[in-house]
């Protein structure tokens, strides 16, 4: 079934049942139960735990981790119209942490670092960035677009033809709609631009455009574009406050843009975003120069 | 365990364990890990995926998909209190797609055409018609009537008593609530009637009817029945506008009522509402002339 | 693997994995499929239903069912981190009844007669009291404290750092948010006193306090305290009404404070509120009577 070559370091149980066409690298581990198909590519240091489904054509970068009664490379809806299995590949970066019970679909490609909670969705056709996290029950419809460093809190469902720019906050709940005038075919995805911050089940409607360094409330129903800096919030949401108005509860210091004060995570995690934003700016820079002198 | 000459045509895994009094037809096939009870009928072309459950007294209809780590007859809570398995039957109509982690409970009865996505649940004692559709994450609670061509998207709670008619779109995130004064015995299911729209995230309170070609908008808290045409929004919910006031975004036309303007999945596809209409009154015409006579 | 003597009225098909240091006691049935880790206690009358993972330090007390696919003693954030197993224990009290697809991870307690719907989460360092349920889709994100007799619903949501006291009811798709300026270190849970009822999708805002003999109608965004007796709704929340003004729909008698009407799988559910608290604070009386005396 492999070439027993590439398995001298790698731990795979025998109940386990693999397809053909698998490559699997250095020091992975498979353990029981676990049902791998055709053209499948199981990168150094994975490791599928229990009962894990891997179907055809899917590659799963180094050091990545994938949690129980996982599927990947879910069938989309053509498998079940044509009879025939899909041959779009399901790429996941390296170093994910895929959560038990996440289900992810052919034809999606997800970045470096990627992790997720229990019981993910996430279909086809969908680009992911790098640094990107997914909380608990949360829903991907499809053909979305997500940045780089996007954290999305349990719960949350992201409408088809979504746009999520780097850095934004989504928190449980939030609700991103596409039909304007349900049932249509005519979708409008809603666009969050870098930094934006959606708290918990805020709705926001189809089309709608919320900008950066701006901060969605709980709850509110957002109907229209909200523009940098705003707080908006109610049903249907208004603007409520500017950013600069808000104030950590303990200190009484300001806590917005938030990427000032807040580093968990973020690539700013060592020094600060200033410091962070310099560098890459210069580094981009240097990058352009060099691709114009050749 | 099985009339050997009935599974000529099907490809039973051998790692799959099947109970007594279990009828399985031609062209069915039972993917590793699967384990069926007993009392069980998988009709001809059935298709059960990988690590399937499916426990006593169900029957699955022909040409049917079920997902992979699907439970199908889940015990109800009386298996809890008695010990004892229960024999109230679990019945999938024909050409229904389940896809996995879903969970049906015994008792249940479902029509033609029936689709889920995934991590569905649908408990016991609840009829569904034809060509329903039930997005992923969403809860049925049971002792519920749901008619036929309905659509539910992604994570509605239909809570016990409800009733909805042929026809209705529910949106993600929609809550149908039963307690009038929780807690309390008292339940009074909500109805929604045959061509209303539910849109995101909105709660219909307990014993609410919502009539035909209404419009529910997002994030609405509906405490008071809606009237034929009308668009209520906000919390609580009031009348906002006249679904004839709503225009197509990018053509400025009309959509509602919405069975004139929509036909994906509809059984009006191939021509009009109104030719579908008059054709299918004539021929219920003729069937109750038919009867008269005879 | 096991001590033969012990598994003698024990059931445990063939093809079940079992760890070391596993102690399994008399009556219990472990169904196919099942993966039970290291220093794991069964205790007399489990039922583990097909497909379970328990992973290492769980202990499952008597008479308990544990359904299918569920996964108990989950990898906590540290496996990720340090490749090192955990050894902080999960403790299920007796009489449990743990629905399928629900995962639980290592390092929480719960007491006795626990129920769950499907595919429920709870996290680790959570405190659960006795008679508590918790419905389909539930998601507790740990670092919680959950009293007695607490009644949660489908899809509720927990966050970190909230308290639930006694006898509190919490209806579907509820969220108790932690995070005043999101995102920030700076968590403040929620906390809901005895007796209080949180309607269908109502929002807690961090450190929310809601006094007991409350009622947070559905739709709810509260941003404030809310006062014993209060009936609060809308967004923001206000108050609304006083419990004592809500009547039943048929009857039109009182129905709030709830514990003097309401009874089902309460423990005055033989007798009546009062009567049951007379006899508890009784109790309690001579228990510090007699605890002064030696």
């Amino acid at each position: 079934m492999m070439d027993q070559g590439l398995k001298r370091t790698s731990q795979i149980d025998e109940s386990a049942v693999i397809g053909k066409e698998v490559v699997i690298g250095e020091h992975v581990t498979i353990m029981a139960g676990c049902i791998i198909g055709n053209h499948v590519t199981i990168c150094d240091g994975v490791y599928l735990d229990f009962h894990v489904i891997i179907r055809d054509y899917v590659v799963i970068g180094k050091n990545s981790y994938v949690g129980a009664n996982c599927i990947l490379g879910e069938y989309t809806a053509d498998f079940f119209i044509s009879h025939k299995k899909q041959n779009s590949f399901l790429m996941i970066g390296e170093d994910a942490i895929i959560r038990s019970g996440s289900i992810f679909y052919a034809g999606t490609k997800i970045g470096k670092k990627f992790q997720t909670g229990h019981h993910v969705t996430i279909r086809e056709n969908t680009i992911i960035g790098d640094s990107v996290s997914v909380g608990t029950l949360s829903d991907i419809q499809g053909n979305c677009e997500i940045g780089n460093y996007v954290r999305m809190h349990s719960n949350v469902h992201i409408g088809q033809k979504s746009k999520v720019e780097d850095f934004v906050w989504i928190f449980p709940y939030v609700v991103l709609t596409n039909d304007p005038t349900p049932p249509s075919e005519e979708l409008k995805g809603v666009v969050l631009k870098s930094f934006a911050v959606i708290a918990t089940s805020s709705i926001l409607l189809p089309g709608v455009i919320v900008e950066g360094d701006s901060l969605v409330a709980a709850g509110a129903v957002v109907t229209k574009n909200v523009y940098q800096g705003e707080v908006v919030g109610g049903n249907p949401a208004k603007v409520i406050s500017h950013i600069s108005n808000i104030k950590n509860h303990i200190t009484g210091t300001s806590v917005y843009p938030w990427r000032y004060y807040f580093k968990r995570g973020m690539p700013w995690e060592d020094s600060d975003y200033l410091t962070w934003y310099k560098k890459i700016s210069e580094e981009l820079k240097k990058e352009e120069n060099s691709k114009l002198k050749y």
